[in-house]
């Protein structure tokens, strides 16, 4: 029995995900109206010129330049215009308003999620954000509610398509990492400006996010220890194919626990994973997250990790939740951080390293190689010396350690690149997914 | 703000999911009351003889055999039990007196479904199963609420970890059937009778419960083709792994639209699949799921397919939302189907087959055999001719077709057993995941 109410949802911004959402809500308006108990009114969209061209046709009425009336009128609003302003203003409005939101706006959760956050739960209202993390693979509701019973312990994976795009595409058809770029970037993968994917920004965001609802912390953006993918050369990636290895630029959010206490750690950097484990399968644009709950054991979730039709899908997901929501009446699952684990610095973590060294090829560089490792507590897990070019006499040194402190790690590295014997330190990479 | 209420919760059933979510609820009752809102009293455990031996310890005090007094009380009721009597009996007098239903019975909803969930809207209740299919990964909620916005095309996957464990290590230590099945009975991954595992009965109900969620259509297990995994030998594992594939136990559930009209198709049977396909991998008792979704694209969900304490996770997520609505009020999410679409019988569904057979070594004998398959309208796609036994001139050949329907492609089959050229119908195998 559906109740033929009607809700009336703004939307802000028509973009690439925004004009799929506007599409398929009223293409597939007779099934929201199954799904949500109510039908859903597309009252307006919010957009900076309404006579602008636009590759999905969006009808000429709907658009508006004014945001106030929009969302003043809606009982849910959809924000997809990305960016902190004016989303961040909209949105605080929308929520005093009594609306329900859905967003995708990484940025503004992983900058402003706590005032939002505390928002919604003063005035009982509802913010879903599966959009905003890895398009349409569900990752939010399974952290929120499936795992609801559980306790996560560690999350990790691949959260931003485009740099690994490049990756793949470097360590699958060999390419340079300006070819990849440049293929990348026609191809839609890579925005004007590529810093936000290169540098790891996009990933650090959605790994504050991740983090703050699977902690029950708040993080933000800065508290993301991040390395981006601009220092990953063709050379790594093949060193790394040889060994059976890819470089991946991962996410990566845990609790950790030592002498100075309870804590997360939450970091973004390129690292080296077997080719035998899950993630390196992860071809193209894809994303892939692991989650590691101390009941569930690991679950991993892959698909499309961007593209307008599929984030689209996402919304609209939280579209309908919210639309149900809002007819059943009852509070929105409050986000209000109820822990307030602090957030480790790089050096309290524990990781493995790969450290790949240009040596004089002479007798004695191993040993005393070896004990600089040795004085700094770093065990050595694996040593492959190769003599890479005979005529002037240096070799190639690549030493896996064992697990050790960040801050012994580049201890380490430190003094071996001031060390005699070392010629260059040539690559240091952490090791993941072991 | 949490509010500290007590909701009464019963537990029908302390077998190793029902012990290890009354072990998890005691131990974190803190953190339950935080994520609920609630306090999540344990009010009681329905057992059959309170004083058997148990390899988790429970409270003597709160073990009963009265189902009637302990589920009248209740809040929410977790159905532990497995079987269809007398858990549908209880699942229902739960559901009468407005109680909130968390279950993990699969053999329940594949049969009973349609019934349980009529009563449930009727009385506004919820009655929630995400431990019923695939354990502690999150399936059942993504389809239903993630997804909510999008139209799900196909389901396929690996739902049952015991014939996977069994497959896999008839691929991966060249064992026997026999010999995977006894391991796999001694690590517990079989039952004492395992016809329920090994003839695909358990994936069939999964199978039933996942269509009738994606597709709002009731589905059950007399509407799901079923073959299981005993005629799948050594041999035929063996030779899957020299071409490049592997054999799986799928369960595939997925829209068709032909001449007839619209319909589903909801079906279960061993398969060959590419070893370069995400599935492949899937090693020992886990499960892996992929959705494929109008808008989403392609999704996967992986993780433990069974165990106590990994179900239990799902069980509990289930609960803490259970206890979230029963506290915020509002109707449970609706799943009286609303499309009624019919199960296409198997005759009617397109796939590809790969037919081994062993033939006369003589000339024209291929000529026969794709004359065969030519008047039954079946494509080649590929075939291979080894001499097998060059003393009695037999040879192998090993055909694989294009996409036709079962009708013909079983037509085909029995027209080759019947040709003199052929010796013996070797194997029979579907071609998934291209």
């Amino acid at each position: 029995m559906t109740e033929q109410r009607t809700l009336r949802v703004a939307l802000l911004g028509a973009g690439s995900v925004g004009s799929q959402v506007a599409r398929l809500l009223q293409e597939h308006a007779d099934d929201f109206a199954e799904r949500s108990g109510a039908r859903l009114e597309l009252a307006g969209i919010l957009v900076r010129d309404p006579d602008a061209p636009r590759d999905v046709p969006l009808p000429r009425e709907l658009l508006t330049t004014d945001a106030e009336s929009l969302i003043l009128g809606a009982d849910i609003v959809i924000e997809l215009m990305g960016g902190i302003e004016p989303a961040r203003t909209h949105v605080l409005a929308a929520l005093r308003s009594g609306a329900d939101v859905v967003t995708g706006n990484k940025a503004l959760l992983a900058t402003h999620g706590a005032e939002i956050f505390e928002l919604a739960d003063q005035v009982g209202a509802s913010v879903s954000y599966e959009a905003a993390v890895a398009a349409a693979i569900p990752i939010i509701r399974p952290l929120r509610d499936s795992l609801a019973g559980d306790r996560i312990v560690r999350i990790f994976g691949i959260v931003n398509g485009s740099t690994n795009f490049i990756l793949d595409s470097m360590d699958r058809q060999g390419l340079s990492a300006e070819e990849a770029q440049r293929i990348a970037t026609e191809l839609g993968y890579l925005e004007a400006d590529p810093t936000l994917d290169l540098e790891g920004y996009d990933a650090a965001q959605k790994a504050a996010i991740l983090a703050s609802l699977a902690f029950h912390t708040s993080v933000e953006i800065d508290d993301v220890y991040r390395e981006g993918i601009s220092d990953v050369t063709a050379d790594m990636i093949e060193d790394a194919r040889r060994a059976g290895s890819v470089i991946k630029l991962l996410a990566v959010c845990e609790r950790i626990a030592d002498a100075e206490g309870e804590a997360i750690s939450v970091r973004v950097y390129p690292a080296l994973i077997s080719r035998e484990h899950p993630l390196a399968s992860v071809h193209g644009g894809n994303n892939a997250v692991f989650v590691e709950a101390e009941a569930a054991g690991p679950l991993m979730f892959y698909g499309a990790g961007a593209g307008g039709v599929q984030t689209a899908s996402a919304v609209l997901g939280d579209v309908v939740s919210a639309a149900r929501r809002h007819i059943a009446g009852g509070v929105g699952v409050g986000e209000t951080p109820r822990q307030s684990l602090p957030t480790a610095r790089i050096g309290r973590i524990t990781t493995r390293y790969q450290i790949t060294l240009e040596v004089a090829d002479l007798p004695g560089v191993l040993a005393t190689v070896a004990g600089i490792l040795s004085e700094e507590q770093v065990s050595v897990a694996t040593a492959m010396q190769t003599v890479e070019n005979a005529g002037d006499a240096t070799a190639r040194l690549v030493i896996g350690t064992h697990q050790a402190t960040e801050q012994a790690l580049s201890d380490t590295v430190t003094r071996l690149a001031e060390s005699s014997v070392v010629t260059r330190v040539a690559s240091v990479l952490r090791v993941e997914g072991e």
